[in-house]
């Protein structure tokens, strides 16, 4: 596939988290600020469950498995792990995805 | 909440889907040329599943949920209902979302 050979697949990660009852919001608060500007990264969207009130979905889309790895040393975001690691109860489905396009993927290609 | 009486919550969806064998990269065509222009849809990506070779995983985010109920009825995703149905072998997990913020959302709140 000699598309792959000059741009990487994108790597893409979905995840469910729970947090402490009643930290929802600070936690959410905690990521949106720490995942503003990552390298790399075409989408990341925090979404509430709609059934479970701790829970909390996080979609991911990157241009590479590279730039996630490297984004998690950057220190906006060592200082959310550190913020919000106490406001985390537990993780639940975790699943590793290649996206190939679709809407709202920062730079599509 | 007052902030809700403006602009609803957004609405989210992460679903998987199975193609008949060797049928997903047809699948993903289709879906890619289906919903490319859905009023209101602020995300929409399209990932392979790391582990299943005909499986596949589809996260949106829409402005509301009265958008994405309306976006069923767009012909462009009519056509691609019709086209894909035959390439689906079938459906896995499906969780509903309210997407609060993050990157990659096209007009983010």
């Amino acid at each position: 596939n000699p598309e792959k050979k000059d741009n990487p697949p994108m790597y893409g990660l979905i995840g469910k988290m729970r947090a402490q009852p009643g930290q929802r919001e600070a936690l959410i608060a905690i990521l949106l600020e720490g995942t503003a500007a990552m390298p790399g990264c075409l989408s990341y969207v925090i979404a509430k469950d709609k059934l479970d009130a701790d829970a909390l979905w996080i979609t991911e889309a990157w241009d590479s498995q590279a730039s996630h790895k490297a984004s998690l040393a950057l220190p906006s975001v060592q200082a959310a792990i550190a913020k919000g690691r106490p406001l985390i109860a537990g993780f639940g489905e975790r699943f590793e995805t290649e996206p190939v396009g679709g809407q709202g993927l920062a730079s599509p290609r």
